[in-house]
C-alpha cells in the first residue's frame, strides 16, 4: 500500500505537486476505535485512507453520536481540514472503525498546493459537493422518515459493508450510527424479529428476510 | 444595484473572466415568496443576490420543512450549482422571502470559469466549507437541543435581520423555519409568554425579556 496509489488525483498532479505531498503526507497506523480527531484537535490536514475504515461522526455533549459518514480505502477526509480554506472548526469527531492506514497531509501543504493546483482546487470542489449532498441526504431522513425505514437501511448498509448476513454488532453501536437511543434500536429489532426479519442472538443479528428489509428500507 | 458590486470576488477576477460573467449572468426580480428553484428543477448555475434575501430549505413528502439558512445581499448561493462539480441532485428548496434581485451565473459558464481561475476555485471551496459548518450546527441543534433553545435562537436571529422587537410571522412560519409542528411552537411560545419572555397578539409576537431570551438560547 502506498501513497501514490491511494490517492485518487495522483496522475493529475505536477511532478512539483506529487514531491510536496509526498515529503509532507505523515503515515499512521490506527488500531480499532482510536479517536484520531476531535473538536478539540488543531487542523489536521486531509485525511488519505489507505486501508481500513474511518467512521466521521457528530456527538452531543452528553455523549450522545449520530454518524454522517464512514470513509474507506481511497477516500479523503478534507472534513479535518476545515483550516485550509477558512479558520473555522468544524464540531466532528472522526475514529477507526477497522484498524486503517491513513496518510496525513498537513493543513500547510494543502493550503499551498490549493492556491496552484486547479486540479487539487477542483478536487476539493467536488468531493465537499458530495460530502453535502450525502449530510444533507441524511438530516432529511433523520428528520422524517421512520425508525424501522432507517434502521432497515442500516442492516442492509452493513451487510453491504461487510459482505455478511450476520452482524456482529452491538445495539449501542447501532443507535450511535442513527443517532438514536439503544432501547429504540432493541425494541425495533425485536420487531423485526417478530416478523422474521432477522433473528436476534448474544452480540449478532442476522438477516433473515433481505427481500422485505430492501422494500422497508425504500 | 450592479453585477459587479454584488460579487465579492470581482476584483481579483482578469478581465476575461468578469467578461464572461457578464455577458452571461441572467438578472431575476423575485417577488416575495417566489420559489425559484426546488429538486425538480434543472441544474440553475449559482444565484449571486443583489438585494433582499433567500431562504434555503428542505422539505419532506407531505410538506414539512426545514431552513437551512438564508442568504443575504452579497452572498451567493451554490447548492443550486451543485451540477457543475458533479452531476449531482440536490433534494433543496430555495425561496424569495422578501422581493429581491438576483443574479443567476448559468452553469455552463462556471464550469468554464472553475477549470481556469484558482481563485474562482478557492472562493467556492470557501464558501462550500462555511455551508457544511453551518448546516452541521443546525444538524447539532436539531439532534440535541431543545424546542425551547432553538426557539429562543431563532426568535433573536429573527430581531436581528429585522431589527424590531415586534415580529411579524406566523407560527406556522417558525415551524417550517425550524422543522416542527406548528401545535409545538404555539404551545412554546404560551409558556414563553406565561414568563414574560414575549408578548404574543394576532399575527406576531414582541419580544419583551431580551436577555433572559439570551440567557435561554445558549
Amino acid at each position: 500500500m502506498n501513497f501514490e496509489n491511494c490517492f485518487p488525483i495522483w496522475s493529475k498532479l505536477t511532478s512539483a505537486e506529487r514531491g510536496m505531498f509526498t515529503h509532507s503526507a505523515i503515515h499512521h497506523k490506527l488500531s480499532s476505535g482510536t479517536l484520531t480527531f476531535s473538536a478539540s484537535s488543531d487542523c489536521l490536514g486531509l485525511i488519505l485512507i489507505g486501508s481500513g475504515r474511518l467512521r466521521i461522526f457528530i456527538s452531543s455533549e452528553d455523549g450522545k453520536e449520530l454518524t454522517l459518514f464512514r470513509l474507506f480505502p481511497q477516500d479523503i477526509c478534507l472534513l479535518s481540514a476545515a483550516c485550509i480554506v477558512k479558520d473555522m472548526e468544524l464540531n466532528i469527531s472522526i475514529e477507526a472503525e477497522k484498524p486503517s492506514e491513513i496518510w496525513i497531509m498537513p493543513s500547510s501543504t494543502c493550503k499551498e498546493i490549493m492556491s496552484q493546483s486547479i486540479t487539487f482546487s477542483s478536487y476539493l470542489n467536488q468531493i465537499m459537493f458530495s460530502r453535502i449532498a450525502k449530510i444533507l441526504q441524511l438530516f432529511e431522513a433523520v428528520m422524517w422518515e421512520s425508525v424501522d425505514k432507517r434502521l432497515a437501511a442500516f442492516l442492509l448498509e452493513e451487510r453491504h459493508i461487510e459482505k455478511n448476513d450476520t452482524l456482529k454488532i452491538t445495539h449501542e453501536k447501532i443507535a450511535n450510527h442513527m443517532g438514536t437511543a439503544r432501547e429504540v434500536v432493541t425494541r425495533t429489532l425485536k420487531a423485526f424479529q417478530s416478523k422474521k426479519l432477522v433473528q436476534l442472538s448474544r452480540g449478532s443479528i442476522t438477516l433473515t428476510d433481505i427481500d422485505q428489509l430492501l422494500e422497508l428500507s425504500e
